[in-house]
């Protein structure tokens, strides 16, 4: 990285009189593309199709809100500390890792590189499924995607996501991939463990054409508004300064030590 | 706050079987509920009527990508430093306090107030309009939420922003007056100092109906996506560890001390 | 800020054999001087006296733990949620704010600014620590430092470090003006309300001759390694992902609501 | 996890009167107990040997500073943006990532998973040290922990405190192996690579008994103070809004597109 380009992109540039993204002027865009279009145009390049344009605000439609779970827990800790909305709104993302609401991002990996391979080998999705099932048992290690701790039928979420899907014609190999392994794991376990909300998220961007890196992007950038109502909630219906009350804490350590 | 209560919400709550918003079904909603008209619900209890609703939409828009920005730029450093997506967009996020991207709270705040007092006092926003700018010349304080250190013509945005709420009929008293502010000055400075885009956003969203505090959320959330495309773009074209070049650092403080 | 000089300090420079502080070579320090003197050198430029060293020390050692608090309540839902262990101490620390452990901050500067005027006009600190009580009393708003929602009786670290302040020689006009304001308090209003940890060290701080706005530093420096504690504590005896559970969660918002 | 019992610690807690940290009354110990054995009892549970105890002192004075890095030049972008300085620490901290100073992380887990197994094998640390770099020659990986872009001559802060592990007693089979490697290295590529900052903090936690997992608590713990230092610096120096100016940025994207 030479020192006279420390800093380039392709992405997007202000000008002293208009500002480009993707090589289009953003002044004539508002008003008449959509935000869910501008995000298409962002991480792809190129403008949606109707069908990538309606699954992709659906998507964010889907994950502003989902109660008092560890991302508005968070926020509202941080909010009723004494922080700017903008403290209470990151603090609450960082907690999509790779065990909360992360998920879809290691699902999204695991349908994108199935299907590359099925691709390559000429193996039938049903066949990639039962390897996949197959496999993570032989690990021992649950797969990501399926199941969820309080939606003990489902998700509800999942379903009504697919059904997008296949209305707006986005359905393709990855959320194929995913249903054919819910099958197959059902087979496996006898009993249905259906997509969780990572899993539909994760195979529909993948059949959106993202990279499996962005999955976590489809999920913080919904709940961040998500999160500033609860941070505000918070401020307005609470006590001010929020903690875990002494009598819900259990001190279990050492006691009554005496310095040597 | 009793310890029978310690988390409340009135927004949201995941029963097994549905999770509610403000009252409504989520399942239900998907695919019906844009993430705009769900952004709505989710902060005001109700959903938005047509204008409303595609204008907060074309607000989203507006604000996913500004090129290399502060945003940016930090979510770049927290990307190449081998963190994962969520800390690069979370950090990001961060940057958006009281001088960099926050003016808009601070001046729907103010625009918020003005309206109310102009109410109550039965003063033509004009005149508002002219206190304000006077008030800010005697305090010796810039007024937030007007000119644009890189756009020296004024934020391209603005203008795009307020013409789609004059066209969706969201224009109101905050959007009027602060248009009567950008009067008023150029009156007094002897040239004109447009609203810039975090002053037309304050503007917009208190004419929604939109509490101040709310008013960096707006920018936080769609510009989340951004920093994720920045985020992968720094790991695809950069090579690795970001840090600035010790020859673009200069060092003035002391030299060759010696322990006592 | 000359495109020339974008990045400047008189703190600390990496040469390519050595490292600058303040101007000494930090190799030759390594072994030499202590954290608490290098914290003192990288704030102020100078190695500290004797008893300044020790009083830092002891401000450290007192941050470390206070248990099962908001920062590190926030800390375990990031280490729980799958992220880095730096993610959990970043998220931690921001808990610091204005209502939650952050007050040192308005305290010292309340501190500082109140000695630097009754120096200027010859006022008793007695006399000036009157004074801010009336105030306070006159605002209807509590003053920051003093009392603390667990600890009725007091904070015990409060006493604790005031006596090593006392000998190491700190002691000087902030923690005495501190001190004559929990006398004029508890005269006003009938009984003790005593300094608690944010008024102590905020005093303490102040007597070093550091700026009010480092107050918080000296709190989130070595709770730092407290959070560190607590995410590892987390993740080797809690089960995976933490979140509050459904049935302590009240929601009381709309229900049952159908879509237009 | 029951409902009882959501929230639990064998760390510390305080009560009305005192507080508990490891068995230990907090306020006995303040005055008596450095900062760097109330870190020792806090992650391990025990008060440290003085040798112990004067080489995390010294881990800490070594990693306060080093000049304009990605951890400083993020908590200078935050703390220009406006923020309050526990955001602009915070924010610096989340650098420390897999690739960014994190390293020590990885050196801290090689080391000690390398150690058991030469161990239980009954291997010499030498042919340990031999087989490890082979294996990274054969993955075609670099090893963490050797080399560093800005020292070419090696950090100057590794032999330093090295001397401070030998003087302490501390040196153990961690900092033997990690020397060990040093030297098979320099054999293998025939020039010397020496141990940087990550490895030697890396291989000394590993030597006073420390979790892997804890290697980056020992660089953010003593940075968030420098971190202080250069958010407070940005704020006094430099003219407010912190920026990459537009004639350093390359935009290479698309250009003059039309919107279909």
């Amino acid at each position: 990285m030479g020192s006279d380009q420390q800093w380039r992109t392709a992405i997007g540039h202000p000008e002293d009189e208009r500002i480009v993204v993707r090589g289009y002027d953003l002044s004539e865009m508002i008003g008449k593309v959509s935000f869910a279009a501008m995000v298409h145009l962002e991480l792809t390049g190129e403008l949606p199709g109707e069908g990538a344009e309606r699954m992709i605000d659906t998507l964010f439609a889907s994950f502003v809100e989902h109660g008092i779970s560890p991302s508005t827990t968070v926020a509202r800790f941080l909010s009723a500390s004494g922080n700017p909305i903008q403290t209470a709104i990151a603090g609450g993302l960082l907690t999509f890792g790779d065990i909360h609401g992360g998920a879809g991002e290691q699902f999204a990996k695991l349908m994108q590189e199935a299907v590359v391979e099925a691709d390559a080998d000429g193996t039938a999705l049903a066949d990639a499924a039962d390897a996949l099932v197959a496999e993570a048992r032989e690990r021992r290690q649950p797969l990501p995607g399926y199941g969820h701790p309080q939606h003990s039928k489902g998700d509800p979420r999942s379903p009504a996501l697919l059904a997008v899907a296949d209305d707006t014609g986005v359905t393709g190999p990855h959320i194929t991939l995913a249903r054919e392994v819910e099958r197959a794991l059902a087979e496996r376990i006898g009993r249905r463990l259906p997509l969780n909300i990572d899993g539909a998220m994760g195979a529909i961007i993948s059949d959106l054409g993202f990279d499996w890196r962005l999955a976590r992007a489809f999920v913080t950038t919904p709940r961040a508004m998500g999160l500033a109502a609860h941070a505000l909630e918070e401020l307005d219906r609470e006590g001010g300064w929020r903690h875990i009350p002494m009598d819900e804490v259990t001190y279990d350590g050492e006691v009554d030590r005496r310095l040597p």
